[in-house]
């Protein structure tokens, strides 16, 4: 690994909480992921990459923003990389997955507060998360009251805060005004770039994006053989990548990935043995270094097979439509497909339910992990009816709201291994 | 008091949980606003409604239906009370101020949830509030996750849940959604109702709700001088009936006790010595009988000059103006006067602090006492730049965050009378 100390420095990280930062990360990634059996050699790459997120990524955006382009970032999957990449921007998800620094985050920030959001406010005022300080401009928008109110704290710490508002409902005036911001958010990238967008820059930008997304749905799609032939958290660590990496050169990599995962499907082989009880999770996103669930149910006899969160297929099952040759059309196949997503936030929310069941089933899954960050209304709330509608369906639920701490892991394994227990009775 | 029982029993209450509830809620009233010194005659009329909150009030709802007018129940300011009149319907506020079978509504409900919303559902669960079991049609609004999330569940509860849309952002687009979610609120009250909306009885039912919000702006205008004429307690009472009573009588009511008050102000007489320490409330809503804060205050030597709250002027301070001649120019009206809640669920948020201030200085106050519920994001965040932005500017706040239990009142009271201490010495 090359120095980047300077790099850091000129970013204005602290140094020193910065590597402590690195150091610990460092140690859980080795300690949860290459304690793994029988990983695929495609992995390789992610564990890479993993390796230099605050490193060799970072140079590419610093060597980015030299030749011009610009460093866009958010935290939700509501922001339209399509967008990004049409002004030749560089997309990247900011640090959110760890309890760092929640001492100064509970300065500004009240403590019964979603982890996420505490993480995001530990890392900035900590100063460790080099791809905010790279960003030129980072993105909130309204989905949780939370991040809503949350983005009106942070707007001083930024250089350049720019805020999406967002429908509550799927109505027809929901629809217009997400068309409405997303075409503001297009006025804002080509202000901030000097680029216009151009019918061939956005188709383009979206082939990136579907691609992009194709691949890790051929992932998703390659985890319903059993055995399954990638663990859950590789297949977690691969989508928790997607948010950070280049977009070629991921989508070369998954599909690199995929092609190994086929001969193993082909060959009967797998990172767990065959009729390994395989779990799905659903629920709220877990950001990059946020591991502790999928390591205890993986590390308790069970592989999970499939993840109905923001980060998994709630936020990459629909690809956007490439049709029409003016801008317009383009923008508004590019709310169509954003409008699907069927994130807590929206009421009521049916087709996230739906498409649990079908997960459920297409993965072949005989349970479902629900998760929650503590104190995230929309999905504590609405873990309610899921849970009550998938048992009358005949489906399990474990239900759990933890945060980013370990102290809740034993009691957390305790239920685990119980649950695993009641669907292998079954 | 006349006996009610058949009138509960037909609107199929649980007479024993009722009775309990009852007694204890008569039991609290008696010792928080009888032991009070120096009442205005006035509050004789406030304590006759109390009294018969569950029963000549529910009596009057019932004769209403019986004359073929609809109950409409709604849980927040942003519902528009001139709409429901506009059909000669009943506007009533829900109950949802009190700490009643919580053990119900967790199991449908997250712990960590705003108890405002939990206790709406545990009055419900438990068939102990007439006003909810009476009404024709709840209405239900997206204001914060909590309550968005929490009418899915509440839906198959009820009779009749409608739910109004609503935006987050001032702008434009924010704007046209609130108008055409009350376009479409209008029809389904003229559809539930049966009746049409006139200009006529439109107007009618605006100068109706203006006369209400102008007595009890008359009230707080009365509480600016020294002594304050009337105790914080009171006043507040008197804000929480606004929800519940006859609109008509309730105007005559406080515009009687505003003529007392008048005379009190010419003779210098107050509910209170003068000099007491004067502060004035801002946040959440305190709906009946949520009493604690107000009431540790006020026994602790102070007195509450004024609510920055929905049950106080934010959802008072504003008149609907009476112009044109359709229907269209007087909804563009009322969309006007919704639309300048400064509700802290919208982002951002500025004429709150702005009023906040302005109350402080009407009112002559010497510190602002930041209240939160528990859990309840928009107000919890926002909390924390409003604090710092009023002791910036010379404002001492105390930030409380609490819930309905008594579990906490003595950690209260020391806050309080250290926070009075403080501004004492000044």
């Amino acid at each position: 690994m090359s120095d980047y100390t300077q790099m850091w420095s000129d970013l204005g990280l602290d140094l020193k909480g910065h590597d402590a930062l690195l150091s610990i990360l460092g140690g859980a990634y080795r300690d949860i992921f290459h304690s793994q059996k029988d990983r695929p050699e495609g992995m390789k790459y992610f564990d890479f990459v993993m390796s230099e997120v605050h490193g060799l990524r970072i140079k590419e955006l610093m060597d980015a923003k030299a030749q011009g382009r610009k460093v866009i970032g958010s935290y939700c999957v509501f922001v339209p990389e399509e967008l990004i990449l049409a002004v030749e921007g560089v997309s990247v998800g900011l640090c959110a997955g760890a309890e760092f620094n929640f001492e100064a985050a509970e300065t500004v920030l009240p403590r019964n507060l979603c982890p996420l959001i505490k993480s995001a406010f530990g890392f900035k005022q900590g100063r460790v998360c080099p791809y905010v300080e790279a960003s030129d401009v980072v993105v909130g928008e309204n989905t949780c009251d939370g991040k809503k109110k949350a983005y009106e704290v942070l707007a001083p710490m930024v250089k350049d805060l720019y805020v999406i508002d967002l429908p509550q409902m799927k109505s027809d005036a929901g629809k217009d005004l997400l068309r409405a911001e997303y075409r503001k958010f297009m006025k804002k990238l080509e202000d901030v770039s000097g680029r216009k967008i151009t019918v061939a820059g956005l188709k383009s930008a979206i082939e990136t994006t579907n691609a992009k997304r194709s691949a890790v749905k051929r992932l998703a799609d390659l985890r319903k053989s059993d055995p399954a032939p990638i663990s859950g958290l590789d297949a977690l660590l691969v989508n928790q990548i997607f948010f950070y990496d280049d977009p070629v050169r991921f989508t070369v990599s998954v599909n690199a990935l995929c092609d190994e995962l086929e001969g193993r499907v082909r060959d009967g082989k797998g990172a767990f043995p065959k009729k390994t009880t395989r779990v799905l999770m659903s629920g709220c996103p877990m950001a990059v270094p946020n591991w502790k669930v999928p390591m205890i149910v993986e590390t308790s006899g069970a592989v999970i097979v499939g993840e109905e969160s923001c980060v998994g297929e709630r936020g990459t099952q629909w690809l956007t439509e490439i049709k029409g040759d003016a801008v317009e059309e383009l923008l508004e196949a590019i709310t169509d497909r954003y409008f699907k997503i069927d994130c807590a936030v929206f009421t009521p929310n049916p087709s996230r339910l739906d498409h649990v069941k079908e997960m459920y089933k297409k993965y072949r899954a005989r349970g479902v992990i629900h998760y929650s960050l503590q104190f995230c209304s929309p999905y504590t709330v609405e873990s309610g009816p899921v849970e009550a509608d998938l048992e009358t369906s005949g489906i399990p639920v474990l239900r759990l709201e933890t945060d980013y701490s370990q102290e809740d892991a034993g009691q957390i394994k305790t239920r685990v291994e119980a649950f695993l227990e009641r669907i292998e009775a079954r």
